[in-house]
């Protein structure tokens, strides 16, 4: 199979080549486990770490020059995680629309020159919800209050037909804010939630925007990237006539992620409670509860606890280490 | 106030400017009626009857070198009815792309260099439910089945979201069916619904492509005019923070309809029932009952029965020979 990553310099594209280099199969569309033959990582940045074997190719995808002749050998899934994150595409609304409208339809398209429809695994999010109830129900109406937000509803959308088209194969899956993001903050609203546990546990400090008793919907990197190959190993008649998925996660208040901090060994002292408006705002809008049936029918999991992902993430830390 | 209308040759377009030019005025943001001082036709054809005084312009709104120029000299209020139909949106993917979505996204464009966020009238389409509950709540989910659907919710979302950013101020309303058009078939998968009615009152033979039982969600061409300037005329507070609205509309079946061309004289004789499977799956697909409290809460109104909507219609032609 060959098998390509969008965002592949990325935390989540680094971690999910390697979870593919080492399981060194994906099933087909037929169910069977194929080896894979080509991992091709597309980013804007070099991978730090790409997995032994892989190929690397740097560019925009919006440039159809460049992105054609990767689909010219051929191509039979892409995870398509490449993306002007939350905070970025509010500030700059027509680089988000370019890079995470324009380039999915880029992506689409180039998917069309293929003689089989390839996979194509979305990583949309639960920014998709905006004005929403207090439980976020699978058939729960999109209210993005976000740039972000409505440009991975607007991709879900054309995911959607396009698979009803026949042209590709898909699934947009809405990815939970992920809890712990390794390395160092970026500009998605939601980058201080790994911050608030990540900083202390390694004796930094860090700045906490959002107030104590802000809920989130999280889900840990070992289980989104098992959600992305799950989501990914399904056959296309598991999902219906709705691609898009909301995934399980966790509720958890950012006070209870400070409890699981303290309980693991990290200092609580270490976080400055400075209030950023903007900041607090986008992320107040996020939905803090889902009730995400379908997923789990078809046997997406979460994790069990705040802990299990606070040790979980010592453990990759160490192992990287 | 300057007001330009996309479509502008279209059956609803002509109207609309027609409407427009006998009020002589528009209400402004705040609520004040303010007399029009330009009236701008847009469409890639010329309006055969454009009102006295009317400036036109024809060319394609995804241009933007043709569009720009046209927002040049100000525009307060643009009704954006231009829009590859459903039935050529879904032969032809990339051509609907093109003019529903690009289309749109260039005239919000063209609108952020405008001094003021121009008020956007969007014509969108009860074909933002595809797989949808027997009636359609103003809160249910759209999950449209044809690409023509796809794109209108994709500018929705997109005049939502630009709406809250300031860019514009946005009224997206989902149109129901309208019966009866004047004038020829078109390619919409609709085009039969006018044509039972509207071919046999003038004597002429005519083709039913979906059964007798077919139910569909219709309003007048007066009630569609009505509601487009009704949504222009509202203030931005009255939508909250929801842009989008589903119209109120009438349920009934195409055996009612033609019942009520025998009543009003009309030989149903003249109908010939011959299935198309791909018209009958398409129009199968939409919306034939709604509940739309909201619209309703604002002011907008439906035609009292089918028979008044023939009646206005045998009154429309009379006044038009």
């Amino acid at each position: 199979m060959k098998v390509m990553i969008t965002g592949g310099a990325g935390f989540l594209g680094q971690r999910l080549a390697r979870a593919i280099h080492e399981a060194g199969s994906l099933s087909d569309p037929e169910g069977n486990h194929k080896a894979v033959s080509r991992l091709l990582l597309i980013d804007t940045i070099p991978p730090s770490e790409p997995p032994p074997g892989a190929e690397v190719a740097i560019g925009d995808i919006t440039d159809r020059d460049f992105l054609q002749p990767l689909f010219g050998r051929g191509v039979d899934s892409v995870f398509h995680l490449a993306a002007v994150v939350s905070a970025a595409a509010e500030a700059d609304f027509d680089l988000g629309m370019r890079v995470n409208v324009d380039g999915t339809r880029a992506i689409i398209d180039a998917c069309r020159g293929c003689a089989q429809p390839p996979r194509l695994v979305f990583a949309s999010s639960i920014a998709a919800f905006g004005l929403a109830p207090p439980v976020i129900a699978d058939d729960t109406l999109p209210t993005p209050q976000t740039s972000y937000g409505t440009q991975k509803v607007m991709c879900e959308l054309l995911i959607e037909d396009c698979s009803r088209k026949g042209f590709i194969d898909g699934r947009a899956l809405r990815l939970p804010t992920i809890v712990v993001r390794p390395g160092h903050p970026n500009k998605a609203a939601s980058s201080f939630a790994s911050s608030i546990l990540r900083e202390p546990l390694a004796g930094e400090p860090t700045i906490c925007p959002v107030p104590a008793e802000q809920k989130l919907w999280i889900l840990s990197p070992r289980r989104v990237i098992e959600a992305l190959l799950h989501g990914h190993a399904l056959p296309a008649a598991a999902f219906g006539a709705r691609r898009t998925l909301n995934l399980p996660g966790l509720t958890v208040s950012v006070a209870e992620m400070v409890d699981a901090l303290a309980r693991a060994g990290g200092d609580p002292g270490l976080i400055r409670w400075q209030l950023d408006a903007a900041t607090a705002r986008i992320v107040a809008g996020w939905p803090a509860a889902m009730a995400p049936r379908r997923a789990q029918e078809l046997g997406f999991t979460a994790d069990a606890s705040i802990d299990e992902i606070v040790r979980a993430h010592i453990a990759d830390s160490h192992a990287q280490a």
